[in-house]
């Protein structure tokens, strides 16, 4: 029978068939020791030569790292480690590898990135996918059994949400069509049909940055809730964040465990989150030592040493409109500030979450147009909006790759997607 | 307390403020009803000027369609119909519409398609959108709940799976990039490091295709197998093919109701499937009068004639190697055809799942990448598959739009997405 790795715990005692890799392989005399991935887990093989004989024994032999193999054995519980491993009967050489190229020696970060497709078999970044993936499902599954509808936002966009720098170039038949950097725009006139809505694909920023935070092709989800005002998506990001740190402390204490994660800072982030105005949070800073002034926006030293004050994430809220997009409800109390909020995370890493309330009155935004400097005709669609049952409305945007570093507490977004786009980056 | 129209039937006789979207107004002297959309359902507001006095009365008269307004009242079961509806006691007006442009008269197509973000209010276009999102949900489960891990693909590619042609070019920095048409070539490489995988993201053809099935920018799924074969992937689609069944059939009566599909010949999908090679195909279509040769692909009509001959979705498998891309494992049994599969929905639809086993051979490969004058310079990552740990492997790829519009019953893919790109559409 045919089993996969993290099955043969159910399978103790009996013989069984794993295929996978080889990620080491130790001979010593009568014995050789063969260690097995095959994407489910981990496992070793004991090659006994008075249990395979000799011709298997030699045959074995000849196994390289990361040979594809068929091992049929017994599955026995190692007394030392407690581990399931597999005392070897037969095997199958079914493709010998050629001598890998990514090795345990230290390699330069241009040379993994160079062999990604080969490097994502290493211990560490199938961890980091996995946990992706464990996010990936929290988002879903939040919006998904709280009645939200997905609404798949398109890529290929006539316009810019907020103008056309930044922006992808795409040849579109005779046309020009841009790539897609937030699917907010498009989401908003979806509230008036399904009341509640997000839509969760890859968006694009031809940003010139080369930062620890940036690629130029990342996912984002996006919630947009009519009827919402800025108090209800801080809220909903608060247990929205919540629920992502509780499945993946449930389901994904192997993978912290491969990536020495301590999960300690996570499990205090479930507690409610620190809230201040931009204001109370430019003065902060300025006595942390920043010398921020109020009215520009926070640099990504600012985030860092914020977020290190403080164990839960930073809900800020209440921008200077100065640096905001022309779509934001101005706060009815102070016309300086706009209803944003951004949400900080721990442990230095800044900005996982922006959002806000979205101005609701057809004249106020046909104002901020103008002011921006942006063509009213791009946006007369969006406008509709606020002239067929128009209704204060609020949404927000996590950026997945930035929440997959903070959790996994990586350096670089550049491990937290398969096949990572920057810069100087497109292959492979 | 405010609930969704959704959740009306749990609140039978209590008072309860529901917010939302005016679909339709009668008045009739001294009462009025008002039908109400909150994007969780539809619901009637009886507004009895002997229960709010006049000048609620005269108020809720301003009411116009698709204005936006919150309504209070008491939950009442219709006798007449068992609906549940509202006795309106107090009402808000959050937002009167300007008189909407998407009537109840008919519209032409591209005056719906220029008013796409206020034509998805329509119940047909809700429902619809409802049904993929059941869709998507149902293919995410499927794949999280066998094991598989999801491989987000990249859509900025340096080169093409099967050559540029039918590529969007997009300006990378000082470089060019191309939109990905599959994440296939991305996900082999994942297999070694996690067995089973899948991808589900937006994908682009530059086809100048303008038929009902064709779309630029549309969804597919992707799952790949390590050690499997054909065989594997023709049972995996269907079963992959029954859950999603299973799902809609189970959850969107209501929606199906709506778009008055009839459900019948969805269920009898729920058999096996039939199956025949490309060359009993080509026999059985010129039995029924089409004039295929073989050694040439099917056409639009030539799916639609042998679909409608069967009620069980068909598997075609082997085709000529003629018109297949590179990268297909060749039969053993026969080297003409590859181990290609389409799986073809009934009722006229055609082509919704395309894959195959991939080729094994390193050496095979590189003979093939020459034949098809492609650069194998851009291929050595995909190669590497090859080079360390080569494996049988298998997966396919679904059309999510195609998918929807045969669930559905619907005439066009344009109707599948909230936003639909296609040669001549690329707004809003």
């Amino acid at each position: 029978m045919i089993v996969s790795i993290s099955a043969l715990k159910d399978h103790l005692d009996q013989e069984v068939t794993i295929r996978g890799w080889t990620t080491h392989h130790r001979k010593s005399g009568k014995i050789q020791f063969l260690n097995m991935r095959d994407g489910s887990g981990y496992t070793q093989c004991v090659i006994a030569i008075q249990d395979v004989g000799e011709a298997i024994f030699e045959k074995a032999k000849t196994i390289t790292q990361e040979s594809a193999v068929a091992v049929t054995g017994t599955v026995s519980q190692n007394p030392r480690n407690q581990q399931f491993e597999l005392v070897v009967k037969d095997l199958e050489l079914i493709h010998i590898a050629e001598p890998f190229p990514v090795t345990n020696k230290e390699h330069g970060t241009e040379f993994l990135m160079d062999h990604r497709h080969l490097w994502f078999r290493s211990k560490r970044q199938w961890a980091i996918l996995r946990v992706r993936h464990r996010i990936v499902r929290a988002i879903r599954d939040f919006f998904d059994s709280h009645a939200y509808t997905l609404i798949d936002t398109p890529i290929l966009t006539p316009t810019a949400a907020e103008g056309t720098s930044n922006l992808f170039k795409v040849d579109y038949f005779e046309d020009t069509a841009y790539l897609a950097q937030t699917g907010q725009l498009y989401l908003e006139p979806a509230l008036a049909a399904f009341g509640k809505v997000y839509c969760f694909g890859p968006t694009f920023r031809a940003e010139k940055s080369k930062t620890r935070r940036h690629l130029t092709e990342f996912w984002m989800v996006e919630p947009e809730i009519a009827f919402a005002h800025l108090e209800d998506i801080m809220q909903l990001s608060q247990s929205f964040i919540h629920y992502i740190l509780e499945c993946v402390l449930a389901d994904c204490q192997m993978e912290f465990e491969v990536l020495e994660r301590d999960t300690e800072p996570l499990k205090k982030c479930l507690q409610p989150f620190i809230r201040m105005s931009y204001t109370e949070a430019v003065e902060k800073l300025r006595a942390l030592g920043s010398d921020i002034t109020w009215g520009t926006d926070f640099g990504g030293d600012d985030e860092t040493i914020l977020t290190q004050e403080y164990e839960q994430p930073i809900l800020v809220h209440r921008f200077p409109k100065t640096f905001k997009a022309f779509y934001f409800e101005p706060d009815p109390d102070n016309h300086e500030v706009v209803l944003g909020m951004d949400l900080l995370a721990p442990e230095g890493y800044g900005e996982v979450i922006g959002g806000g309330e979205r101005a609701s009155s057809v004249d106020f935004l046909i104002e901020q147009i103008a002011k921006h400097e942006l063509n009213q005709e791009h946006y007369e669609w969006y406008l509709d909006v606020r002239r067929y049952g128009s209704m204060p409305h609020a949404g927000f945007g996590m950026g997945l790759e930035r929440a997959v570093a903070w959790i996994c507490k990586l350096p670089h977004v550049r491990e937290t997607i398969p096949y990572p786009r920057m810069l100087y980056r497109l292959k492979p």
